[in-house]
């Protein structure tokens, strides 16, 4: 079988470990990024550089897009020298073509998905939302965990080159892998949350940090990625895998979900608010952690 | 080394358990318990059965309890009948004995360890504070974990009785177990919490709990107590292995030690008021993943 042509667009914390590691396995890439400077390693390695997200279109059966938030997906999609306007010309020189395919692996929230998912359909361009978790070292390692929504059949067709990131799980119809990555980011932040509230209360027992960390590693009530955070609790040091700004953004997200309905989530809420007042005290880039120096305050 | 002479007062879902492998790791074994026909089947493997804490702690070399909370702790300690009482008669009757050792393996929260430990020190006899983790199924097979409190050479001497029921770790001064504990269960009961409203998302997003937990199990998200709590969700049905009336005694705790200072912890705040609804609405004596059943309303 003929190997995918992939194309990937957004080369950040994320997504340039990602694009090397779908070259890796052998897939021909095109990549794209506003940051023209970034394409530079990827050429290197074998990566063709297209000049707009249109020409890189063009030229690929899968798209792959990662970046910030649903306004920057939704302009690489359907703006000027966007993917579909390149995919547009394409078909018309080329008829009789499989469909291509976007993949978008940012967080954007499962409105924008679905939203994304019925405007390229009525394209004849196929969508998968399939947003990640891990942070950069998973992405790094090929390790990613990947939540995907949309057609079953289309993800099957992309799903060697997904496989090369990580382990891709179909979660269901599309914005289904939006909204379970939501899920795991409210619980992510809550959790960051309760385990920045134990601490205050272990200072205020005079409990030293360094030993609660020690005790804590070891018991059942704590998840993989907070022990993960324990040592920047304790060294009040917070090296950023996955930012307070990009949290905040997640959050918000998923407080759109539930704005005006039953449940009320209060949990969601409140943690929602202490990373977006995270953010506004300056902390924005730097790990969620970090919202031990909010909360203490 | 003669083997020390243990005394067990309360023989509840996780006292008898632990009774149990005290006399299978081979100390002699006094117990005693409000209602008497839980003494039986340890009269059976070998112990002897005291009628009052009074009679027990004048045997013994060690008294260890485990019971409710502070009120029946202290009642049991220093009432008509009690263990101070025995002690007392004891020691007239035996001068030159080394102190015996009063280990509290309840939930009482630091302050009341800390009294208790100064009030038993007035009268020469030693105290630990010596709460547990891990819920009934540890306690059988000995795999607790035990937070101490007190003085070093005073758990050194009774290490082994406590080696017998899981891993013992020295934490620091008089309360700083029941510290530790608090920390533990206030993260455990707000990752409750948050998993529980991360499912009330997911059933807004039309996904299904199965595949919610399916996912979930396999995420650096959760915690193995988390994940413990998965299917409870899933069946909407939540048999106990850790009551919402415990917890929420444990939470009441966590707050009195926060409630006239800073800092606020406004996610134990809050979750401490939702168990206590929830035990208000009938849900005592489920587990605490029932958490979800109020949630939702």
């Amino acid at each position: 079988m003929k190997k995918l042509k992939v194309g990937f667009i957004g080369l950040g914390l994320m997504g340039l470990p990602m694009a090397k590691n779908i070259l890796k396995a052998g897939f021909p890439l095109v990549v794209y990024n506003r940051t023209r400077s970034k394409t530079k390693e990827l050429e290197g390695l074998g990566a063709k550089v297209a000049q707009n997200p249109s020409e890189l279109a063009k030229d690929v059966d899968v798209i792959i897009t990662m970046v910030t938030g649903p306004k920057e997906v939704e302009g690489l999609i359907f703006g000027k020298q966007g993917i579909v306007a390149g995919i547009k010309s394409s078909t018309n020189s080329n008829r009789g073509s499989t469909p291509k395919v976007v993949v978008d692996m940012s967080t954007i929230g499962p409105q924008a998905a679905v939203k994304i998912f019925s405007q390229l359909g009525k394209r004849d361009v196929d969508f998968l939302d399939a947003p990640v978790t891990g942070s950069t070292p998973k992405a790094i390692t090929g390790e990613l965990t990947i939540f995907i929504g949309g057609k079953p059949e289309v993800f099957q067709k992309v799903r060697p080159v997904l496989a090369s990131l990580g382990d891709p799980l179909f979660i269901g119809k599309s914005g289904q892998g939006q909204a379970i990555k939501m899920v795991n980011n409210m619980i992510v932040a809550i959790s960051m949350a309760a385990l920045a509230e134990g601490m205050l209360l272990a200072d205020a027992e005079k409990l030293p940090r360094s030993k609660v960390a020690e005790v804590l590693e070891n018991v059942p009530a704590l998840s993989p990625f907070q022990k993960l955070k324990l040592s920047n609790m304790v060294n009040k040091k917070h090296p950023t895998l996955f930012s307070v700004a990009n949290m905040a953004k997640d959050l918000k997200l998923a407080r759109s979900e539930i704005n005006s309905g039953s449940p009320k989530l209060p949990f969601l809420t409140r943690v929602a608010s202490m990373y977006k007042q995270a953010q506004n005290k300056g902390l924005a880039s730097q790990d969620i952690s970090a919202i031990l120096e909010v909360m203490k305050n």
